[in-house]
């Protein structure tokens, strides 16, 4: 598959989703391509919110801002419309969830700045291209995701704790996970932290606090990743007046390859 | 050396340079540590100097950025005041050069905020590490730099071409001089040109726009890494009422370690 072909399929995609003839969710969609967590907060927020995510890269990974007034993400995907190429959006008020749309037309502002965050699949491709089996796809389930006693860094408004998604990765491959997952700072990159749960406060594996309980074998080891549910999380607590986000499994698809934010 | 040892170091030196007992340029100073640029802008201007960062990556790599009101970089240098540690600062006023001074606390404004950028002692460390000479450092020259014509991704105020610093390198090490800066992103990097100068816009290597002419063997390709002249270069080119930089060559020394900020 050429670069054009992968651009196009992602084009294709989001073209499909603004007509409204798709509306799914986004995982193996266009693959090969970096799909991004959306959080969109008025003006009066966006430094404290940007400032947080440069203090914590690893659970606020941002591919693009877009600035207030514009609506194209000129870095990451010319030509598309933030505000009705997602599948879907989640409408907060003051922290509480108001209405899940198919666009955001009706509801936009001029004073909204759109962040875009990288999200798991890219280093989840990864690790199965290497021969790492992920049981939540194998089940079909959703990631099971934790919220930890790890704090962020807080920025102005902004702070509360890490959210983790956790794998069970073979104790022979836990290395290579490493390794894999290291390549990709821009989604997530490495784990941050390996094994017993009790060391970043999760006292139980069996209830997570968001997604399905993954079962865990004997050979395996649960392996913890920073997750983008953190950045949302946060941003909700401070009960902005307004936020959106994008539908859960929902993501923005960019024309952005997985290679492009490689390292190494 | 333990990295307590190393530690103490860094902010024995800041301790140093506080009390007025040292003065010197930073190079080779509490050796282990990253160093960092510095530009101080007042907060009207900080949403776009951030965001101008987090889209240029490569030549404006962001280790942390203090609000409007503090003085310390909690981060990477708790403790420490952002107004005295470094050995010498510049003030500009509507992007003119006014005076060089030793502290900043007769002149500091409570709306300023504090950006610290990676430099590019860090990878340099690990050439010279790795075997590969640098010869504005044996020959105790400035790095050869030049503006380029490889735009920058604009941001609010801030725009313009992106500065290099160039190094000599023997053919048979250019490879190893790319996996070895690679591991460094949050200090510029990997190189973003190799060889023909004028594919990015530099007619003649003997006249640098800033810095030293360096000498070029027969044996040897040039090769070019995003520089932190261009942050300070945009920023200036926006003629802020107010700004203050650190004076050429004195940096100021975080705590951090070099090896905190590699990847793989």
């Amino acid at each position: 598959m050429t670069a054009q072909t992968i651009e196009s399929a992602a084009a294709e995609a989001r073209q499909r989703i603004r007509s409204n003839h798709w509306r799914g969710v986004t995982s193996g969609v266009a693959p090969g391509h970096v799909q991004a967590n959306l959080a969109i907060l008025p003006r009066d927020l966006a430094f404290d919110f940007l400032l947080f995510c440069q203090r914590n890269p690893r659970p606020c990974p941002l591919l693009e801002v877009i600035e207030a007034g514009s609506i194209e993400p000129v870095l990451t995907a010319p030509g598309a419309d933030i505000r009705t190429d997602a599948a879907g959006y989640r409408i907060y008020r003051n922290g509480e969830f108001t209405a899940e749309v198919d666009t955001l037309e009706n509801h936009w502002r001029d004073d909204l700045v759109s962040f875009l965050l990288g999200c798991s699949f890219s280093f989840e491709t990864a690790m199965t291209d290497a021969g790492i089996p992920l049981r939540h796809q194998e089940q079909a389930k959703n990631v099971a995701m934790y919220i930890t006693s790890i704090p962020t860094a807080p920025a102005g408004a902004f702070s509360g704790p890490m959210v983790v998604s956790m794998r069970p990765i073979k104790r022979e491959q836990v290395v290579r996970a490493v390794q894999v997952t290291s390549r990709f700072p821009a989604t997530h990159g490495a784990p941050v932290h390996i094994g017993s749960p009790r060391d970043i406060g999760i006292p139980n594996l069996d209830h997570p606090d968001f997604g399905d309980p993954i079962e865990i074998k004997p050979d395996e080891e649960p392996v913890f990743w920073a997750c983008g549910v953190t950045p949302q999380a946060v941003a909700l607590s401070c009960k902005p007046p307004l936020m959106f986000t994008h539908a859960p499994g929902k993501m923005f698809i960019t024309d952005r390859r997985d290679a492009d934010y490689a390292v190494l």
